[in-house]
Protein backbone atom coordinates (compact mmCIF):
# COMPACT_ATOMS: atom_id res chain seq x y z
CA UNK A 1 0.00 0.00 0.00
CA UNK A 2 1.18 3.35 -0.38
CA UNK A 3 -0.84 6.88 0.09
CA UNK A 4 -0.28 9.98 -2.46
CA UNK A 5 -1.04 13.39 -1.66
CA UNK A 6 -0.64 16.11 -4.30
CA UNK A 7 -0.97 20.22 -3.99
CA UNK A 8 -1.00 23.29 -6.14
CA UNK A 9 1.61 25.80 -4.81
CA UNK A 10 2.01 29.29 -6.58
CA UNK A 11 5.68 29.52 -6.43
CA UNK A 12 8.31 28.39 -8.24
CA UNK A 13 10.02 24.87 -7.91
CA UNK A 14 12.88 26.08 -6.24
CA UNK A 15 11.20 27.87 -4.00
CA UNK A 16 9.59 24.57 -2.72
CA UNK A 17 12.20 22.25 -2.97
CA UNK A 18 14.51 24.99 -0.66
CA UNK A 19 11.63 24.73 1.66
CA UNK A 20 12.36 21.27 2.67
CA UNK A 21 16.58 21.28 2.47
CA UNK A 22 17.33 24.10 3.57
CA UNK A 23 17.20 23.90 7.62
CA UNK A 24 16.31 27.06 8.38
CA UNK A 25 13.15 27.06 6.64
CA UNK A 26 11.78 23.88 7.26
CA UNK A 27 10.80 25.35 10.88
CA UNK A 28 8.08 27.26 8.96
CA UNK A 29 6.14 24.56 7.85
CA UNK A 30 7.02 20.96 9.00
CA UNK A 31 9.46 19.86 11.08
CA UNK A 32 10.63 22.26 14.16
CA UNK A 33 14.15 21.56 13.34
CA UNK A 34 16.57 19.49 10.72
CA UNK A 35 20.35 18.61 11.23
CA UNK A 36 21.72 19.47 8.23
CA UNK A 37 21.10 20.77 4.39
CA UNK A 38 19.35 17.48 2.71
CA UNK A 39 21.61 15.66 0.54
CA UNK A 40 21.72 12.29 -1.09
CA UNK A 41 22.94 10.18 0.73
CA UNK A 42 22.98 12.06 4.33
CA UNK A 43 21.32 10.89 7.54
CA UNK A 44 19.29 13.82 9.07
CA UNK A 45 18.15 14.37 12.43
CA UNK A 46 14.33 15.84 12.62
CA UNK A 47 12.35 17.07 15.33
CA UNK A 48 8.85 18.54 15.77
CA UNK A 49 8.44 19.78 19.22
CA UNK A 50 5.06 20.47 19.47
CA UNK A 51 4.14 16.38 18.93
CA UNK A 52 6.90 15.59 20.66
CA UNK A 53 8.99 13.61 17.54
CA UNK A 54 12.28 13.39 17.44
CA UNK A 55 13.36 10.97 14.15
CA UNK A 56 15.83 10.08 11.82
CA UNK A 57 15.49 9.95 8.46
CA UNK A 58 18.01 8.87 5.28
CA UNK A 59 18.03 10.80 2.23
CA UNK A 60 18.14 8.56 -0.67
CA UNK A 61 17.99 11.48 -3.19
CA UNK A 62 18.10 14.61 -3.62
CA UNK A 63 17.51 15.97 -7.03
CA UNK A 64 17.45 20.06 -6.65
CA UNK A 65 14.22 21.46 -8.06
CA UNK A 66 13.02 17.73 -9.16
CA UNK A 67 12.88 15.68 -6.17
CA UNK A 68 13.34 14.29 -3.34
CA UNK A 69 13.31 10.67 -1.88
CA UNK A 70 14.29 9.25 2.00
CA UNK A 71 13.66 7.03 4.65
CA UNK A 72 12.08 6.88 7.70
CA UNK A 73 10.59 4.33 10.13
CA UNK A 74 11.86 1.30 12.31
CA UNK A 75 13.82 -1.62 10.37
CA UNK A 76 10.84 -3.50 10.14
CA UNK A 77 8.44 -0.87 8.91
CA UNK A 78 10.73 1.37 6.60
CA UNK A 79 9.40 3.17 4.67
CA UNK A 80 10.09 5.45 1.58
CA UNK A 81 9.06 9.05 0.89
CA UNK A 82 8.92 10.37 -2.19
CA UNK A 83 8.60 14.15 -3.14
CA UNK A 84 8.17 14.82 -7.01
CA UNK A 85 7.70 18.45 -7.99
CA UNK A 86 6.89 19.29 -11.71
CA UNK A 87 6.43 23.04 -12.67
CA UNK A 88 3.52 24.56 -14.34
CA UNK A 89 3.97 27.42 -17.66
CA UNK A 90 3.25 29.77 -14.97
CA UNK A 91 5.67 28.72 -12.75
CA UNK A 92 3.30 27.22 -10.14
CA UNK A 93 4.41 23.40 -8.70
CA UNK A 94 2.59 20.49 -8.55
CA UNK A 95 3.84 18.91 -5.47
CA UNK A 96 3.17 14.50 -4.91
CA UNK A 97 4.37 13.07 -2.31
CA UNK A 98 4.02 9.88 -2.39
CA UNK A 99 4.59 7.21 0.81
CA UNK A 100 5.17 3.67 0.14
CA UNK A 101 6.12 0.22 2.36
CA UNK A 102 2.76 0.01 4.25
CA UNK A 103 2.58 -3.98 4.89
CA UNK A 104 -0.95 -5.31 3.61
CA UNK A 105 -1.35 -7.34 6.31
CA UNK A 106 -0.44 -5.14 9.42
CA UNK A 107 -3.69 -5.16 11.45
CA UNK A 108 -3.31 -1.71 12.06
CA UNK A 109 -3.14 -0.58 8.72
CA UNK A 110 -6.43 1.09 8.22
CA UNK A 111 -4.95 3.13 11.36
CA UNK A 112 -1.51 3.97 9.85
CA UNK A 113 -2.34 5.15 6.78
CA UNK A 114 -5.15 7.54 7.69
CA UNK A 115 -2.93 9.10 10.50
CA UNK A 116 -0.04 9.45 7.95
CA UNK A 117 -2.48 10.98 5.22
CA UNK A 118 -4.27 13.56 8.25
CA UNK A 119 0.35 14.24 8.59
CA UNK A 120 0.81 14.71 4.50
CA UNK A 121 -2.09 17.10 3.96
CA UNK A 122 -1.63 19.04 7.25
CA UNK A 123 2.09 19.50 5.90
CA UNK A 124 1.51 20.28 2.59
CA UNK A 125 -1.56 22.98 3.77
CA UNK A 126 0.96 24.91 5.79
CA UNK A 127 3.88 25.02 3.09
CA UNK A 128 1.06 26.37 0.74
CA UNK A 129 0.59 28.99 3.83
CA UNK A 130 4.25 29.46 3.98
CA UNK A 131 5.39 30.24 0.36
CA UNK A 132 2.59 31.96 -0.46
CA UNK A 133 1.35 33.98 2.23
CA UNK A 134 4.30 33.90 4.32
CA UNK A 135 2.14 32.82 7.56
CA UNK A 136 4.19 29.90 9.29
CA UNK A 137 1.97 29.21 12.39
CA UNK A 138 -0.22 27.14 11.12
CA UNK A 139 1.93 24.35 12.00
CA UNK A 140 1.13 22.55 15.51
CA UNK A 141 -2.47 23.68 14.92
CA UNK A 142 -3.23 19.65 14.48
CA UNK A 143 -4.62 18.00 17.57
CA UNK A 144 -3.38 14.38 18.11
CA UNK A 145 -4.62 12.56 20.96
CA UNK B 1 -16.52 3.21 11.06
CA UNK B 2 -15.81 7.39 12.00
CA UNK B 3 -13.38 9.64 11.27
CA UNK B 4 -12.53 11.58 13.79
CA UNK B 5 -10.33 15.35 12.84
CA UNK B 6 -9.13 17.51 15.56
CA UNK B 7 -7.64 21.22 15.74
CA UNK B 8 -6.66 23.93 18.11
CA UNK B 9 -7.97 27.69 16.74
CA UNK B 10 -6.69 30.47 18.71
CA UNK B 11 -9.97 32.45 18.01
CA UNK B 12 -13.66 32.22 20.19
CA UNK B 13 -15.72 29.72 19.58
CA UNK B 14 -18.16 32.28 18.44
CA UNK B 15 -16.05 32.73 15.31
CA UNK B 16 -15.78 29.12 14.31
CA UNK B 17 -19.16 28.66 14.50
CA UNK B 18 -19.85 31.72 12.59
CA UNK B 19 -17.32 30.72 9.80
CA UNK B 20 -19.57 27.39 9.19
CA UNK B 21 -23.39 28.58 9.72
CA UNK B 22 -22.82 32.33 7.74
CA UNK B 23 -23.00 31.92 4.04
CA UNK B 24 -21.04 34.80 4.26
CA UNK B 25 -17.78 33.42 5.60
CA UNK B 26 -17.76 29.62 4.60
CA UNK B 27 -16.34 30.75 1.22
CA UNK B 28 -13.48 32.01 2.87
CA UNK B 29 -11.65 28.86 3.89
CA UNK B 30 -14.56 25.52 2.16
CA UNK B 31 -17.16 25.42 0.35
CA UNK B 32 -17.66 28.50 -2.60
CA UNK B 33 -21.25 29.03 -1.52
CA UNK B 34 -23.54 28.23 1.04
CA UNK B 35 -27.67 29.09 0.30
CA UNK B 36 -29.05 29.96 3.51
CA UNK B 37 -27.58 30.52 7.36
CA UNK B 38 -26.81 26.74 8.74
CA UNK B 39 -29.98 26.05 11.47
CA UNK B 40 -31.39 23.05 12.80
CA UNK B 41 -33.73 21.48 10.20
CA UNK B 42 -32.72 23.23 7.71
CA UNK B 43 -31.59 22.12 4.07
CA UNK B 44 -28.48 23.35 2.87
CA UNK B 45 -27.01 23.95 -0.91
CA UNK B 46 -23.55 23.83 -1.11
CA UNK B 47 -21.04 24.23 -4.20
CA UNK B 48 -17.44 23.85 -4.35
CA UNK B 49 -16.19 25.22 -7.64
CA UNK B 50 -12.90 24.30 -7.50
CA UNK B 51 -14.05 20.57 -7.76
CA UNK B 52 -17.03 20.74 -9.46
CA UNK B 53 -18.87 19.49 -6.32
CA UNK B 54 -22.54 20.55 -5.56
CA UNK B 55 -24.06 18.83 -2.82
CA UNK B 56 -27.06 19.05 -0.50
CA UNK B 57 -26.78 18.89 3.35
CA UNK B 58 -29.77 18.68 6.36
CA UNK B 59 -28.39 20.38 9.22
CA UNK B 60 -29.66 17.98 12.27
CA UNK B 61 -29.06 20.25 14.89
CA UNK B 62 -27.26 23.65 15.31
CA UNK B 63 -26.16 24.96 18.25
CA UNK B 64 -24.68 27.98 18.52
CA UNK B 65 -21.04 28.22 19.56
CA UNK B 66 -21.38 24.43 21.01
CA UNK B 67 -22.30 21.84 17.78
CA UNK B 68 -23.54 21.30 14.32
CA UNK B 69 -24.59 18.06 13.23
CA UNK B 70 -25.66 17.63 9.77
CA UNK B 71 -26.40 14.66 7.06
CA UNK B 72 -25.04 14.34 3.62
CA UNK B 73 -24.73 11.48 1.48
CA UNK B 74 -26.76 9.42 -1.14
CA UNK B 75 -29.55 7.77 0.77
CA UNK B 76 -27.87 3.97 0.58
CA UNK B 77 -24.35 5.61 1.88
CA UNK B 78 -25.85 8.79 4.17
CA UNK B 79 -23.48 10.01 6.85
CA UNK B 80 -23.52 12.17 9.92
CA UNK B 81 -20.94 14.77 10.89
CA UNK B 82 -20.80 16.09 13.81
CA UNK B 83 -18.80 19.36 14.42
CA UNK B 84 -18.44 19.99 17.96
CA UNK B 85 -16.72 23.32 19.69
CA UNK B 86 -14.80 23.14 23.55
CA UNK B 87 -14.11 26.24 24.24
CA UNK B 88 -9.99 26.59 26.51
CA UNK B 89 -9.75 29.15 29.13
CA UNK B 90 -7.28 31.07 26.77
CA UNK B 91 -10.27 31.64 24.33
CA UNK B 92 -8.73 29.34 22.12
CA UNK B 93 -11.36 26.80 20.70
CA UNK B 94 -10.82 22.78 20.32
CA UNK B 95 -12.61 22.08 17.26
CA UNK B 96 -13.63 18.20 16.02
CA UNK B 97 -15.10 16.81 13.50
CA UNK B 98 -16.62 13.31 13.55
CA UNK B 99 -17.63 11.44 10.58
CA UNK B 100 -20.08 8.71 11.18
CA UNK B 101 -21.92 5.76 8.86
CA UNK B 102 -19.07 4.23 6.58
CA UNK B 103 -20.07 0.89 6.21
CA UNK B 104 -17.94 -1.53 7.63
CA UNK B 105 -18.48 -4.48 4.17
CA UNK B 106 -17.44 -1.19 1.40
CA UNK B 107 -15.17 -2.86 -0.47
CA UNK B 108 -14.10 1.15 -1.02
CA UNK B 109 -13.93 2.03 2.75
CA UNK B 110 -9.96 2.52 2.51
CA UNK B 111 -10.45 4.36 -0.09
CA UNK B 112 -13.45 6.29 1.09
CA UNK B 113 -11.72 7.08 4.49
CA UNK B 114 -8.84 8.29 3.28
CA UNK B 115 -10.42 10.68 0.98
CA UNK B 116 -12.54 12.25 3.61
CA UNK B 117 -9.69 12.50 5.68
CA UNK B 118 -7.78 13.97 3.67
CA UNK B 119 -10.85 16.88 3.56
CA UNK B 120 -11.48 17.38 6.34
CA UNK B 121 -7.77 18.11 7.65
CA UNK B 122 -7.34 20.39 4.55
CA UNK B 123 -10.47 22.27 5.42
CA UNK B 124 -9.58 22.70 9.34
CA UNK B 125 -6.44 24.23 8.19
CA UNK B 126 -7.28 26.62 5.96
CA UNK B 127 -10.32 26.85 8.52
CA UNK B 128 -7.34 28.24 10.62
CA UNK B 129 -5.42 30.10 8.31
CA UNK B 130 -8.30 32.51 7.88
CA UNK B 131 -9.48 32.73 11.11
CA UNK B 132 -6.15 33.37 12.85
CA UNK B 133 -4.49 35.17 9.38
CA UNK B 134 -6.52 36.18 7.40
CA UNK B 135 -5.86 33.73 4.57
CA UNK B 136 -9.01 33.31 2.40
CA UNK B 137 -6.83 31.37 -0.33
CA UNK B 138 -5.95 28.10 0.49
CA UNK B 139 -8.69 26.21 -0.75
CA UNK B 140 -8.46 24.92 -4.00
CA UNK B 141 -4.71 24.00 -3.20
CA UNK B 142 -5.69 20.30 -2.84
CA UNK B 143 -5.32 18.41 -6.24
CA UNK B 144 -7.78 15.83 -6.70
CA UNK B 145 -6.89 13.28 -9.66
Amino acid sequence: MNLVTKFKIATSVNEVYEAFVDPEKIGNFWFSSSSERWESGKKIQLTYDEYNARLEITVVEAEPNKKIAFKWGADDEERTITITLHELENSETIIEVNEEGFADNDPDLMAKLLDNKEGWVFMLTCLKGYLEFGVTKLRGGLVKD
